[in-house]
């Protein structure tokens, strides 16, 4: 048996403050964990959330995983109840994930005055459900919950669990520290402690949580004390300060202590796995997150920027390509230019040697990020940026006179609101007034828009909008803030994305929304009219 | 000799991207450091940084310090000159401050390639320089950079350029994990090794950086290894992926490890004292930050939640108290009716036995966030709908007759974007019809609403918006999705969050902005007229 990466960023990660992922936002972050390349992807509670149990039906349809197995969590059968007729475990079941993960107390106090049993029932009920399971043909791991400090206090009881659960077929028995107050030393004394008493035909796994800041170095220091299996979530998210971070703990496991525990070679691709995660649970990406993080490898100007030109390695702790991320000189503009000149290359332009054009592009792009722009998300605004550029014009296919966008409610709360957008364009040498209604402004403008430019160009029948995201960039500022949109636009064949800035929400979804206009039809290969 | 905590906050902190501190910050900062108990407070580096010498000019007047004495950072002196001749050295003297921080090459390869210098030079330069400011009165510390890279490529020199500070008369010796890559094991045995090769009158101290996730488990690792220094920076701030955060390896020491190594009791105080400089630094607070975050002990489990009622200590790794932090219940969709009732509790509504009503309440909380709701972020609105349900009626300021957003643009890109919006309502028996302008409609239905009320609630005038976020919840739809507003506001003494939601934006923020007026009213004892 290999070394188990366990991610649990659907379940435990989802218990953040502020975090409500719903059906399709798991379904759309699970390719991406098996992208990374984990082991195990832990889906949620079939059974007593709804929401879960509906994620599990349509995974099994609708899921293609290549490495990863979807593992549903659950709940040992309640006191006094056969684990065969307890309506939960059979969820589980139904469910049909081939892995069960049964959460399990471990601490005794928690099952005298949480579970109100004493420690036999407590030891059955987890026998009893691993066994139920296991012979109903699924693999079951057992998080031994607060195992740490329910060792601590009783060392005897928390063997005894650990015990119960392998003795009954469990693949492994993960050790939690659920309220995440550990630290390394203890940790390494207490899995080696497990590993002596339960014997090296045990499989024991970790847990941690970060409320002392440990979770990353506790993760480990389990490894390091014998477990081979991890559990954590993507950008360390998780209740109260959060689970392991388990990007950082696997870039450490295979960078520094050279034990490849992901399939694939996902790891290159984990800066942009963990971005793309936080789009879906919209949570703002933390800069300073180890490895994955905007400002991982960035370094400020001054003391050794001449030094780390010439030999960067002596200034970074790992090669930060390895990771999917980049060095950044936050003042000199020498970096910037080595990524423009790439990405430029990637849509076809040949922009070295070209200083000049280069330079320019490269300021008009801090500029914009500057101002809130973000070009990762955005290819197709940056396309169209540095085509102006190259080509000294932008395309026109149509010039807008004005637009205006309605929202209004007549009676309280409940009552219909409508939208409507008027938009006065010329294009074609026709002017051309146009409204549209809609469920929202932007959409109303998104009607108005079309139907305007349909006269000229049908080929904008096929477009779609597909995506709608927004960001309010900086928070302390209210309403007053500055405001990003990204639009996602599909021809039904491939699809791009826009970007708009501004203070003003409305205004910045119309620059996301004619810029995609004009790209799509820039793709389509028509000429403006 | 007690044990020394050294704060960077002001110096390595300040190198993090995004943070300028003035000068004035700086003063602001330092009383907030000495009121948590640390012993030293590193300013900047007088000479090298022209705000850094005013900052230890104006210090030495206006700041008074009852716990920590400050220190100026610098470097040795230049390759080939006398350390009394070297005005960067000079400075660091004319700053007046009791205490120098000397950067000292400790890596043979960064002598070599950076300094371009040879090993006995390099070592010169520590020795000449610590010496030469010993004899003019000052204490000095010798931060030995790339300790840890340098020592795992040629121990005999590392091991030498510590011997070298010391031997000068350096009070301790800070290892550096300057590129911040170390693992706890490394650093336990490097330290050992350290102290075993220099004896025990050497003082030994910690600087880590988190690169690899582990700066707090680093620093801590240190200690245990005999360090008796520490180095590291309030909520973590530094370069890349930042410092070890002082509050929670201090945290550690005091709480975990039962050392105590702050001045006074500072440490009950480090909630508040986190966030008063996160309003300095003006870097939004982190959340999941341990011990002091806003979500360090915030539960949502349903699971966990029916438990904490019964006893909390079984929940969380330390009494938050101890760091002047709260429990706090969240209110979700996998909450029961367990944590509904905790809440319940917190905001002063008993609802223990009143099954009925609870069941009630849980419903309500359900069927919301199934709509898209989330209470977790919107403690205000969660009231508002306790209330209700508790007094079967809900308060009415105001009736809303209608309202209207509308936002126009004549030109094209660039050109002026106006917002405008028209409320009609009724309050204290009068109709107002008002109108609002703003950079964008939510802002103007903002200014409508807030002049509307003001005439019959004065009260609003203390009322300000602070944070306005927008998530669009189904992300396959485009502008057909759903959307939800969180809007926190601020009546100058706390803050309240509401939420509103709905497939359009702008009625979404209506929503939040009515349920914001309302529950500000509603704690001002405002009642409705």
């Amino acid at each position: 048996m290999g070394f188990d990466v366990y991610d649990t960023t659907l379940r435990d990660g989802a218990q953040q403050e502020g975090m409500n992922l719903s059906v399709a936002d798991k379904l759309a972050i699970a390719p991406l964990l098996d992208e990374l390349g984990v082991g195990y992807i832990e889906g949620g509670w079939p059974g007593a959330v709804p929401k879960d149990t509906e994620f599990f039906a349509r995974a099994a349809k609708e899921l293609e995983l290549r490495h990863a197995v979807l593992a549903a969590f659950g709940a040992t059968r309640k006191a006094g109840v056969v684990a065969s007729q307890d309506p939960q475990v059979r969820a589980l079941l139904d469910s049909g994930a081939p892995v069960v993960t049964l959460v399990a107390k471990s601490d005794i106090r928690h099952v005298e005055r949480a579970l109100r049993t004493d420690r036999v029932e407590g030891l059955a009920m987890i026998a009893d459900t691993v066994a139920f399971l296991v012979s109903e043909g699924r693999r079951v791991f057992v998080d031994a919950e607060h195992f740490f400090d329910g060792y601590l206090f009783d060392p005897a009881f928390a063997l005894d669990a650990a015990r119960a659960a392998a003795d009954a077929g469990a693949e492994a028995v993960v050790l939690c520290d659920t309220n995440g107050g550990m630290l390394p030393d203890q940790v390494t004394e207490i899995v080696g402690a497990v590993r002596d008493a339960l014997g090296p035909d045990v499989r024991l796994g970790m847990h941690a949580h970060n409320d002392s800041g440990c979770a990353v170095a506790n993760t480990i220091a389990a490894v390091n004390a014998g477990a081979e299996h991890i559990q954590g979530t993507v950008n360390g998210y998780g209740e109260r300060t959060g689970n392991a971070d388990l990007l950082t703990v696997v870039a450490n496991l295979e960078l520094k202590l050279g034990r490849h525990v992901l399939a694939g070679d996902g790891l290159t691709e984990a800066s942009r796995i963990a971005h793309a995660i936080s789009e879906h649970t919209n949570i703002s990406p933390y800069g300073r997150q180890p490895y994955v993080g905007a400002s991982a490898f960035a370094h400020k100007a001054g003391l050794h920027a001449s030094a780390i030109k010439v030999d960067a390695d002596l200034y970074q702790h790992i090669d930060p390509r390895l990771v999917g991320n980049d060095m950044r000189m936050l003042v000199s503009d020498m970096a910037g230019r080595a990524s423009i000149e790439l990405k430029g290359r990637e849509l076809g332009f040949d922009l070295a040697g070209q200083s000049e054009l280069l330079g320019r592009v490269t300021h008009r792009v801090k500029d914009a990020e500057a101002q809130g722009y973000t070009f990762d998300a955005a290819d197709a605004s940056f396309e169209l940026l540095l085509r102006e550029e190259v080509s000294g014009t932008r395309l026109s296919y149509f010039t807008v006179e004005s637009w205006r966008s309605i929202v209004e409610r007549h009676g309280s709360r409940g009552a219909d609101t409508s939208s409507e957008a008027t938009v006065k364009l010329t294009a074609g040498g026709e002017r051309i007034v146009s409204t549209g209604e809609g469920n929202g402004p932007v959409n109303a403008l998104d009607h108005a828009l079309r139907q305007a430019l349909l006269r000229v160009y049908p080929e904008l029948e096929e477009f779609e909008l597909i995506d709608f995201k927004v960001r309010i960039l900086d928070n302390s500022l209210g309403t007053d803030a500055i405001t990003r949109v990204l639009i996602e636009t599909t021809d039904g064949e491939t699809s791009w994305s826009t970007v708009g800035v501004g203070p003003n929400l409305i205004e910045a979804s119309w620059e996301a929304l004619t810029d995609s206009a004009v790209y799509g039809l820039l793709k389509a290969g028509v000429e403006p009219r």
